[in-house]
């Protein structure tokens, strides 16, 4: 009986709660937790059941193994209470919950295998609710920022597949917020900033003017914001480009990279975004460092980083 | 390793799911986990510290034993979503999430542990969203509809101690669905009906009119009503007379009866909250016979019941 098997783990493995619950009495609690998952049995589709069943089992394992108080059951229901409440089409708590439990790192790393290899593919991070699908296209060489203030960086790189070869006219989706940490979309005037899409060239080679990342909290104005500062952790996010690289063939990736040195990397990133494969070299260059395209920036210190891609087949 | 072996036992125990699993990418999965895990390590309320973890280790077992999917954790987000919007002061979807996924009855199960013994304490069962603080005192032997239409039922008990003496002056609080299925406070005429409150006398005994309990379904028209319905479970709770029972020096007594011979019994109460001690018979009294206290219900059936109520000490 795997139930009875994980159960016990739970109640003997984790906390050794067992000991102080009475055989009688964890009968009774495992007694329960078989009617919930028996009652998902007539479920017509095998997976929905598969996924309540195991949600009953783990959730129930939660509570007996935390021997749960009802002040602390009511806790829960007014936090969830709470966060749906703050929930609307521009404030997703929820994601934030889950993003800050790790659970959506953890869904990415179920859908998106490691791989060995000299060619492993470029490992996928969280997507974030601040993706637009209509950016506008630049040209190879092009500016993203539309205005976004920030430290120009520029990014270039080469998109390859497994094997080493590389994966021409596939199609690059770059966004990030400007220096105050804030995206385009959080600001009420509708401005496009700080995103854009463009397209390898015939050797894979991609390059683009964006700003350099800058750290930035999550909305932590909320209960999940609470949860954070209850707990001592920090609500914020280490710098970071945020891309999503589509091709034929080819599995999407939707992943970021981040600013070697940025101390929000040590502290930890809010979300548990971060991946050594991703953090990057951002090479601060003096003002009046000549630029790659002749772009004018006398005055203006800048940065340059380089980002290579490997695109996992589709099939996998 | 608490967590290895869970996790481990999780992987391998209740799926399978280990063996598609390779243990590089069962490294990085749990790698992720321990961070998490560590991210609440500085938190100062060890309580609070423990709760999240634990709560952090049980969710990711969840999404790494079914391997959740990013369509199946866009479904999750919205479902929970749709149930904060349709909670307010009059609707908790949150609460009806916790009751039929057996939660709430898991926690009431780990707070009132099971006792052994022939004076064993009257079992406690879900509390629901229909109790009101001030309900109105009848006398013993008073009617509790209060206008709320049904059949007449006399309820009568005893109430003890676990070594069987009597708990002179005992309030007992009694709160119940009209045959109609709605409490009053469902009514928007502000009514009460169908609950108060009295003493037991000084020989621990207690007699009033209530109405013999019919089934009704818990609010099904929002998110937890479309999961029950597409995995084929009734919304429907078993026939129930809600008690709260509270006395100096005894721990406080949540519960029901049901009704011995009610169908949904057999089906499921969709809550969980029957448990067998608290099937009670209901006789079926023809129009005419003679009531206890001479009440006239020459030309209505009517029913009785008794229900013999022992509290644990309060200490325990």
């Amino acid at each position: 009986m795997p139930d009875t098997t994980q159960t016990g783990t739970t109640q003997t493995g984790t906390t050794g709660a067992a000991a102080t619950v009475s055989p009688e009495q964890a009968a009774v609690e495992q007694q329960l937790v078989d009617t919930v998952v028996a009652s998902f049995d007539h479920a017509e589709d095998p997976r929905l059941k598969q996924l309540m069943q195991a949600l009953t089992r783990h959730l129930h394992n939660f509570v007996r193994e935390v021997r749960l108080t009802g002040d602390e059951w009511n806790t829960g229901i007014e936090f969830l209470t709470a966060s749906g409440h703050i929930t609307d089409d521009k404030r997703q708590e929820f994601i934030l919950l889950s993003d800050v439990l790790g659970l959506s790192m953890q869904t990415i790393a179920i859908n998106n295998p490691a791989r060995t290899g000299t060619a492993a593919a470029t490992e996928a991070t969280v997507f974030g609710p601040f993706f637009v699908d209509d950016a506008p296209e630049i040209p190879l060489g092009g500016d993203i920022a539309g205005g976004a203030a920030g430290q120009p960086c520029w990014v270039e790189g080469t998109i390859t597949d497994t094997d080493g070869r590389p994966v021409p006219g596939a199609r690059i989706e770059v966004w990030e917020a400007d220096e105050d940490g804030f995206y385009d979309v959080q600001y009420t005037d509708q401005r496009v900033a700080g995103r854009a899409h463009l397209f390898a060239d015939d050797h894979g080679k991609y390059s683009f003017w964006g700003l350099t990342p800058t750290p930035y909290p999550i909305p932590h104005d909320g209960p999940v914001g609470k949860m954070l500062a209850s707990v001592g952790r920090s609500p914020v996010r280490a710098s970071h480009l945020h891309f999503m690289v589509t091709a034929a063939d080819h599995r999407t990736l939707v992943t970021h990279i981040f600013v070697q040195g940025d101390p929000q990397i040590e502290i930890g990133d809010s979300v548990f975004g971060v991946k050594d494969s991703l953090i990057k070299k951002f090479e601060p260059q003096p003002a009046g460092t000549p630029t790659p395209d002749g772009r004018d920036l006398t005055n203006q210190e800048w940065a340059r980083t380089r980002f290579d891609i490997v695109l996992a087949p589709a099939e996998s």
